[in-house]
């Protein structure tokens, strides 16, 4: 009943994460009301170059358009640390703590044995090679807080342990501006069990 | 620090209703990694289609890619009637209930003198042509039950009302499926103004 091309954009944005009949159709009548043909344009081609030109970093999973990230051309970054990260989102997210100069590997997801996604299904072994071919003094592992992030921080500490390199755990505890009344247990427990003197 | 297409795709989906920074990551993200090639081209193609071939019906201000609208074009509906509703999407939600087989005319919008919009804003004078050009015996008026949507079907039934024909009022009352308790006052009045007689 609608015209064609609305209803083939509205079943493309049915396909996105989230997005139902009605969001869909939402965005596609704010694309035909309010887009400007320059703003169509844009996202067309950006849509095509997502998938036509990114790929992911051969060295450390990130994504990339060129041979290699951004990152890991960096030279005037700590070559000699790595933070381990579960998917790109997470890279963008350290970055914006602006805190860590050294190098990312990102995961592509956790070690779910339920979801059959095991060591071999991640970049695991790029991480490990890496590890061999270079200095590496540390390795910090940024996996999320789960049962799956923890599993995936236990495996990696043990096969790095043969290798003369530090592996550290980034901390847990109460998110900052958050109060002990509206903690779970767990992170009250870890941030119990994480403390520090002050004096 | 994301790839330039990324960037470029997170920020045209930041321009959609109620879409953050956040969504978007996620909308592109997702197109990144689970959309295929061809998946992407059709939306690509449908966005550029939705904007360069859709315009409004000129006799009933619905959404089409043809001279004139599917509604308008099809002669086995009864040419007699006419639903006024405020938006293309209204259409379609009528035509769901699938009882209504007459045409249709979308106003674009509502009376409301708060945003600047009055009757000469929206699509009514080419309903007023309509319906001095051709045979037409009821007018339904289906804008929405708030005051704008009142405002607006008092001000169509005005200036309609020189004509010979007839203007009514979609009902309102409680949603089917709903109880007295959690509807509000405004809708049990109403309910209670349409009773009618069931014996």
């Amino acid at each position: 009943m609608y015209p064609k091309s609305l209803e083939d954009l509205i079943i493309s944005f049915e396909k996105l994460p989230g997005v139902g009949k009605k969001t869909a159709e939402r965005y596609a009548y704010f694309i035909a009301n309010r887009f400007t043909l320059e703003d169509v344009k844009t996202m067309s081609l950006s849509l095509q170059n997502v998938k036509e030109k990114i790929h992911r970093c051969p060295t450390c999973g990130f994504l990339t358009e060129s041979d290699f990230c951004d990152f890991c051309l960096d030279s005037s970054r700590d070559q000699n640390t790595i933070l381990v990260v579960e998917e790109p989102k997470d890279v963008i997210a350290m970055e914006k703590c602006g805190r860590y100069h050294g190098l990312y590997h990102v995961l592509n997801g956790v070690i779910s044995p339920l979801n059959g996604i095991g060591p071999d299904e991640l970049n695991i072994n790029s991480l490990v090679k890496r590890l061999e071919d270079h200095k590496v003094d540390e390795v910090i592992v940024a996996t999320s807080a789960t049962v799956e992030g923890e599993a995936t921080a236990l495996f990696l500490s043990r096969i790095i342990s043969p290798l003369p390199i530090r592996v550290t755990r980034i901390a847990y505890g109460l998110p900052v501006g958050s109060s002990l009344e509206y903690s779970d247990e767990t992170t009250i427990l870890k941030a119990l069990e994480g403390r520090k003197p002050i004096k």
